[in-house]
């Protein structure tokens, strides 16, 4: 049974059209982009794509986590975006053919789909309606990155983290669970802080009582709503 | 014969169609877009948009310079981007009916069109491409971020005003005298320095014979290959 499940999954590309906005292009197109597409199976660790490099597509995280970074002149990541499942990236640089400006480099081992350039310029032109949601796609992209640019140059370290572990609790909760997405190191870089300066802003939370540790990657959130008085202070 | 001149320019108001990519747009789509514009006039200083504030549409800037700036705890402003005549802002917030990320005050006198957000949409809907151009302006937004947030995390000090000042002369040139854009505190602030980093940076270069002062915002760059050199290394 176990053979069988391994079988079919191996003869089971991941489909194009199970990812929005890809799934809004009529038959003839979705055929047509479909036929152009690569898959591609990244190793943990394994570097995507790299800064300077010419963009050869846009890749479509299948399955897996994706970080988009950069470096400082000491060798530090910083880590611009975190593209998961079904997030894609690289898609300015290909629409342009610029280069890449980031490095992409697989967090976990993942699933990804290339989309050639071409092949995606081609699907805008058929498809007024993927045109717009593309459009729509890079709008976003866009205005998220500028709000990561805005919470990394203007708030200040424990606000940054304050903030941080609030948007993984639910909205109207005082008490809660919670479990880190990733690494302190990850989480450190994501926030452009080092990671001693992560632990010192813990450790003063655990301090005043808003937060207690539970296992390796588990938190009790305590006293959110201090915790977002923080956050936005 | 000025007089003329003066009244002729009041009489006529800045024509959308002037711009790209609302060059594209056929009479008809064109004709609805442009009864919904409102024109601008922005004093020196005053602040167009707010962060937080939801976005009525997005700003085409027709003569002027508006920054788009966040401000750090400090209070000190990191501008993100300057945008000059024929470029909008604030595109990314309206497609997506979301609140402004960044600050947007003019630094000059300007004169602005607002487009409403219904009206941009409406547009899209209509011309394919028209679509498929505020598709790849929308692209070129992001990468520029992205650069932006790339030259500010990634380069030293140094390399940030060597790479401004290399930016500044035509691209084979070994000597030339440039003209600054703006002060030395918005350029400062574009490039995430401290005024006083700014002055050290400007003033080791000087000593190194790599540039002359001329004036109050003239500039000879004597050895351009060595600064080039500089801003990569």
């Amino acid at each position: 049974m176990e053979y069988d499940m391994k079988a079919k999954q191996q003869r089971t590309p991941p489909l194009l059209s199970d990812f929005a906005p890809f799934d809004l292009l009529e038959p003839p197109a979705l055929e047509r982009i479909t036929a152009s597409v690569r898959p591609i199976h990244a190793a943990r660790g394994e570097l995507l794509v790299q800064r300077d490099d010419r963009a050869r597509g846009v890749h479509l995280v299948v399955d897996g986590d994706v970080k988009c970074f950069v470096l400082s002149p000491s060798g530090s990541e910083k880590i611009v975006r975190i593209a998961g499942s079904g997030a894609f990236f690289g898609e300015d640089a290909a629409l342009l053919d610029r280069p890449h400006v980031v490095n992409a480099q697989a967090m976990r081992a993942c699933e990804l789909l290339l989309v050639p350039t071409a092949a995606l310029r081609a699907a805008m032109d058929a498809s007024h309606r993927f045109c717009t949601a593309m459009g729509l796609h890079l709008a976003a992209a866009s205005h998220d990155l500028m709000s990561t640019l805005q919470l990394q140059l203007q708030l200040s370290s424990t606000q940054r983290v304050a903030h941080y572990l609030t948007r993984l609790a639910p909205e109207d909760a005082e008490h809660c669970e919670i479990h880190l997405e990733t690494d302190k190191q990850t989480i450190a870089a994501q926030l452009n802080l080092t990671p001693e300066t992560l632990s010192r802003v813990l450790a003063h939370f655990v301090r005043e009582g808003l937060i207690r540790p539970r296992g390796r990657r588990g938190m009790v959130l305590s006293k959110l709503s201090q915790l977002r008085t923080c956050a936005a202070h």
